[in-house]
């Protein structure tokens, strides 16, 4: 029995979005959802406690960050990721891949894994398949990913083949050297860039070597939107109906509601979490930017239609007053703002869907945002 | 009616620590206490909810910081201080004296005032008696405090008394500035240097003046301890018994308790919030600097006989990861801890006159922490 299961409630009859239920060793996840990623064993400025009031029901850590910074050995030696930073509801671990390629130095792929260097002290490191196994076994996540290379947008085609067929051989590699598929649940990630045969191929392979759940990886990196969606057109379709589908790294609002209409059931993304500490909200109206001068004595909460522990306590001025003063609780507020904004937006979406008629919620929401219908895809 | 009323519940036998109540607007605060300081409208970093968990019933704001940003009109127009912060219980506020010595620039005092250039932008402004009185009447504290000159140290004795005779000129001033007696609590400001005489003239000038409180200004601001407790010494005993009495400023575990036998009721100091934020927290041991290289596989608490939230959740190693990946969860979690220490040395304090054995818990409590008992006062 595998330590993820999918249970797929019911598919909307408007989009053939799905409705369903991750159940991980944490406990159930609703999907579609939103996952706060903790790049570094935290949420940057909120609490466990917090997470759990905004609903989050499973969280992102990073394994490149913990691998490098305090060791996965020492998060074994804590007792695992959970309980080291106190939570314990579910939690998804990256492979590292990505970010050893979007923030290290001097890398050198190989077959075998790749080499390159530490962005905080330059020391040399390797990660491979089997290092990414171990590294996320010690951490104990609920989700781990398998071992893949993000190729860079653009690249050729040639290039980006070859990157997807050796990401195949590391995904069975990394199933071969999981210690633990008990009670950790291992996703495939599909490649393949922007090239609708070669993410044919990559699905068609992983889904081959039969993970508990899959992910779309190498998306959101610069390409135009319509592409993206273009892309998980052509994949989705291949993957099995009952396994969970998770896009990695997709976090704007449009793009949480237009992936679930392709048959997205996960998402992540720094983007709320980011654009909170530069002071700028997502609210039901659109961005807003409570640094500026317009709210300085705007009494009103970030998003008069939210009902999250800032919008029930604080207003714009005083957020305003809490950033301009550099105070770390004007961060913390517009990150609970935020973060409440997606897990709420998903909460939305699975009654659409529940309801039949996520197009018609897509078409409302867009419209309110400030996002004009037709503008939908790109 | 005052606004704020002492209660005198009962004497140390041992030392004459007075155990009380001071009721104010928002509540009644059982004393001795002490108060964590929110400078800008916040205590860093931590909300309102988590300083009520760690028990804190009274916090101080900046009246220099809150009248240079975000401006005490637009705090008024907010609805005060405690409705913009969402704080329900006490807040005192200090009169902006202190800072427009310490952080102002180009300051020329006057018998009318102070004017003062801002520490933020340079902007030319002016503080006096009846502005200080306008702005925290503005900021709506429970308890307001007037305007002074806190001398620095050293000083002259000629320049110290030309300076506490226009203090007490200004405490004058001050009274009949205030517009809300009725809701808020003027404190009269003790000051007079490390001359004993100056201070007893200070007291006696103040108290004909008949102030709801009195406070202790101009010490620990660079003398020794033992110059400071004979201060204390010297004009406590000539402050009415059925009246408050703040020590400003001071908020060392050991001055908290000397302060406490000296028959002081309220102590604030930046003391915990910015040692935490230093990666250094209180513990009963004595001071522990987390950051320290000796911690980082270390899964205890920050102190084993502490019960905040910090310590019933997360490690050593856990913080001192955090706080070397600069995430703010792990400043939060040191500044909660110091606060909690702090406010529960006081409840110990507390206790301890209750048992009429202050003398014999400050030996304990000297001792454990690493304070040598006859380096008492030094």
């Amino acid at each position: 029995m595998s330590a993820i299961r999918y249970e797929l409630i019911k598919t909307c009859a408007q989009t053939g979005a799905r409705l369903g239920r991750v159940h991980t060793p944490h406990g159930v996840i609703e999907t579609p959802t939103f996952m706060p990623v903790g790049t570094q064993a935290t949420v940057k400025g909120i609490s466990p406690e917090e997470l759990k009031e905004l609903n989050a029901h499973i969280i992102l850590s990073n394994t490149y960050h913990l691998f490098l910074r305090p060791g996965h050995e020492l998060v074994r030696e804590a007792g695992g990721l959970h309980k080291m930073m106190n939570w314990d509801r579910s939690i998804l671990t990256d492979s590292g891949g990505f970010q050893v390629f979007s923030l290290s130095e001097n890398r050198k792929i190989t077959e075998e894994g790749v080499h390159f260097r530490s962005h905080l002290n330059g020391d040399k490191l390797f990660l491979s398949p089997e290092v990414a196994m171990d590294v996320q076994n010690s951490l104990g996540s609920d989700i781990m990913m398998a071992f893949d290379e993000c190729p860079p947008y653009p690249a050729t085609y040639e290039y980006v083949k070859q990157s997807t067929e050796r990401t195949s051989r590391w995904a069975e590699r990394c199933l071969k050297a999981h210690r633990r598929p008990h009670d950790q649940g291992l996703f495939g990630i599909v490649q393949g860039g922007m090239h609708a045969d070669l993410r044919k191929m990559s699905a068609l392979d992983l889904t081959s070597l039969d993970f508990p759940g899959y992910a779309m990886g190498g998306l959101s990196v610069g390409e135009p939107k319509h592409l993206m969606y273009e892309m998980l057109e052509e994949t989705v379709p291949l993957l099995p109906s009952n396994k969970p589908r998770y896009l990695m790294g997709v976090g704007s609002p449009d793009c949480l509601v237009e992936g679930s209409m392709r048959g997205i059931d996960m998402f992540d993304c720094v983007l709320p979490t980011r654009i909170a500490r530069n002071g700028t909200a997502m609210t039901s109206q659109g961005r807003l930017v409570v640094k500026n001068a317009k709210y300085v004595s705007d009494f009103s909460p970030l998003d008069p239609e939210c009902s999250c522990y800032a919008c029930r306590n604080y207003s714009r001025a005083y957020i305003r007053h809490l950033i301009r003063a550099d105070e770390m609780f004007g961060l913390r507020l517009t990150t609970i703002h935020n973060l409440h904004f997606l897990v709420h937006l998903m909460e939305q979406v699975r009654e659409a869907i529940r309801q039949d008629r996520l197009q018609d919620f897509r078409d409302e929401f867009f419209e309110k945002y400030g996002m004009a219908s037709n503008e939908s895809g790109f």
